[in-house]
């Protein structure tokens, strides 16, 4: 499609008609989503996890990804977070007035792409066109919806003495690469960002050790952001090495010209994985035969004391509290 | 709360956590969103209704509602035609930088008591800040869940030759209403937005009447637009009479001086329902019985001449075809 979005796109009327069957469900046909009535009819047996998230990410497109794509990994691994099997998603559009239907179409296409490499259908939509000035190009909320496969689930509260902490990747490549796209900014090695659905690789990893303690992407706030949520809600004291944290050479060296901490910035791609120390080396060993999961290493473990928080072991051997991200290094990052 | 919202409040660290305890949790507070994991864990059964909407009305605050409360309508609503019980909400919130945090509040109590009003829990949330000027105070996408009640589901696809056409009240209310307040003109008689969560209303039909046929809200593009959609999905004509549509004298009025048909205003808190002929007065018996079916009455009936129009026969009794929401008539009216 081409031209220009215009406020009746979003009528409900005959525009909206053409848009919703040109572009939406031409990209993200099934069966469900053609009913197209008031609500989709789901034929899924509890218990469910359910996630939602609204995707405001400033630029719209950038290395590795963009805001189509990532609201569709954003949300897959929200709902992979909690041991489930994530099958639908809704997707709420608001959209600004003037929009190249171009860029729109390409966003639209990517998400449809991820949505069906993740394995999951996008099933009911909804569109808003505001007026110019009204809204920044694309806001995008998905909602997941998959079946919890392990009981209890894991969560944030089972985080145990003794656990080990284990971590997928590297930190910082999503946050950086934002950044750096919107400042024009462009490192010797290109930064891209890490933006990915994990919900395959959690699978693996529940088939391997299903008794999981915690599953948590570090997005918003970065891995020294959600170690301490974890730290709060199972109220124990999460302790890490900071050597053992993978960070890509490149985003270190961005970071220190910038000035930003890569333990705080956001990972799109990445995921904490908190389990008995007996079960470490078989999570590890799944992780580390997965593309997502190639970088995988232990960081840390659960300890009792210091409970509700982060303490760091430096590279001199120091240690000191990791706190929660304060301020904000970064908005529309997601 | 006071004060203006910052970007910070949407960095996911400190300001942020504090955001949501003090604002999210108090209002919306129950013990599936406490858990605070990155999903929300239901123990529910399907078949499920599962529906999204994302408000963006201007201005947030009008007579008779405000965008708080009518996301929780609207979703409500949309889960509801499908014969469905809503259970849950997730709601996903786009604030500009600078909000008044007592406007938000005001916002969000409206929101939680609507949501308690109607038997629904809110159990996951998303919130996000964007700078001044890349969004226009608030938006609010809330997607709702719930479990489809009878087989086979009410759907527009369903509406068959004999049915009859049943609405449960005035036509025009919710969109003349925003109208009005947004231009600053005043009518002799007040004009207030119909909005309201329907689900009671439809769970009565639906234990007098179980083999209804179709369920709609004639919300965007109104009454007319969405008999048109019904006609196009069913593949049959509706047949309706001009003069059996309810409207308010003061919205009649106010439509007469703005050149609006009410026919293509937003509705937020009706519904077209179509039934076999037998069921019909059982049908209205029982919405007339009810605060929000009041004026319920038989608009006309499905044929299978004229298949996927929508025919009116005038006060004068001649016919005329009434097609689809064509323009614009009023952006950002939900």
């Amino acid at each position: 499609m081409s031209g220009r979005l215009l406020l009746d796109h979003g009528s409900g009327g005959k525009a909206s008609q053409r848009l919703v069957a040109e572009m939406f469900m031409r990209h993200f046909d099934n069966e469900i989503l053609r009913v197209m009535d008031d609500a989709a009819y789901l034929d899924i047996s509890g218990p469910l996890a359910v996630s939602t998230d609204t995707f405001t990410v400033d630029p719209i497109f950038f290395p590795g990804g963009d805001i189509g794509a990532l609201s569709v990994h954003g949300t897959v691994n929200d709902v992979s977070m909690l041991g489930a099997t994530p099958l639908f998603l809704t997707c709420g559009f608001v959209l600004e007035e003037g929009l190249d239907l171009g860029d729109l179409e390409r966003v639209v296409v990517s998400m449809g792409r991820a949505a069906r490499e993740a394995g999951v259908r996008i099933v009911a939509g909804d569109t808003k066109v505001v007026p110019r000035g009204a809204a920044d190009k694309i806001f995008i909320n998905t909602t997941g919806i998959g079946t919890v496969r392990v009981s209890p689930a894991p969560s944030g509260r089972r985080a145990a003495p003794g656990d080990a902490i284990l971590l997928t990747g590297s930190m910082g490549d999503h946050g950086l690469a934002i950044l750096s796209t919107r400042q024009g900014l462009s490192f010797e090695s290109p930064v891209v960002s890490d933006c990915a659905s994990l919900n395959f690789l959690v699978g693996k990893v529940l088939d391997a050790v299903p008794d999981v303690h915690v599953l948590r992407d570090p997005t918003r706030g970065g891995l020294a952001t959600t170690l301490n949520e974890i730290a709060g809600q199972s109220g124990v004291g999460c302790f890490i090495e900071e050597s053992r944290i993978p960070v890509d050479p490149a985003v270190a060296g961005g970071c220190a010209v910038l000035g930003l901490d890569p333990l705080y910035l956001a990972n799109e791609g990445k995921f904490i994985c908190i389990v008995p120390e007996a079960d470490a080396e078989a999570a590890l060993a799944v992780m580390r035969a997965d593309a997502l999961g190639r970088g995988a290493c232990r960081i840390g473990e659960v300890r009792a004391d210091y409970p509700g928080k982060v303490v760091m072991t430096t590279p001199l051997g120091g240690q000191r509290l990791l706190g929660m991200l304060e301020g904000e290094q970064l908005p529309r990052i997601c």
